[in-house]
């Protein structure tokens, strides 16, 4: 009960505002979910995050590295393979996202207007 | 473990794009955030969300009432009293946005970038 009160709506106001400054922009909730199958090289992100260009999903990793969610390898080659990972910090966050997507599933009308 | 097989994230990537239709639009989170701890009126919300414009914050309980999370009521005066509350919807939603803040607690940095 503790807990709760502790992490009451109100008391995190700054914890969600922070949460939405990054999951708030556009395909980086679902790039999340896409890394958490495993380590993607770009090719295969593109391809699974439908509707994204080259260029923002650039964008979109360089960010959750920044913020510290992904992770980016290089293996020498020849070929030089490019891999993205989750870090520690961001399989932490798959509990909620799942969360979300049953909450979506559940309450959300498939038909509505998300925009 | 075949309800997590189901809700793989790969499983759903359309949910979460659902989500983060109206979630990654900034303020929504917070706005349902605050409405957890029970119906606001406008001037209260506008206090409680620290930075939001009378106008995006017009705009956005409108969008909130479209996905149907926000329910506004209007009580006939003299004063009219217009007040915004949480649906069912709306309040199913909470138990991920607890786990959100918690993640964001345990894993963000306070002072990392978030834009």
């Amino acid at each position: 009960m503790t807990e709760d009160l502790a992490h009451s709506p109100r008391a995190c106001d700054g914890a969600l505002v922070r949460v939405f400054g990054f999951l708030g922009k556009r395909w980086n909730g679902v790039i999340i979910g896409v890394l958490a199958d495993g380590p993607s090289s770009f090719s295969e992100l593109r391809r699974a995050v439908h509707g994204i260009s080259d260029s923002v999903l650039s964008d979109r990793l360089t960010e959750l590295a920044a913020t510290g969610l992904v992770h980016r390898t290089v293996a020498e080659g020849p070929p030089i393979a490019v891999r993205y990972e989750l870090t520690k910090s961001g399989t932490n966050l798959m509990p909620a996202l799942r969360e979300l997507s049953r909450w979506a599933e559940d309450n959300l009308d498939e038909t509505a207007p998300t925009a």
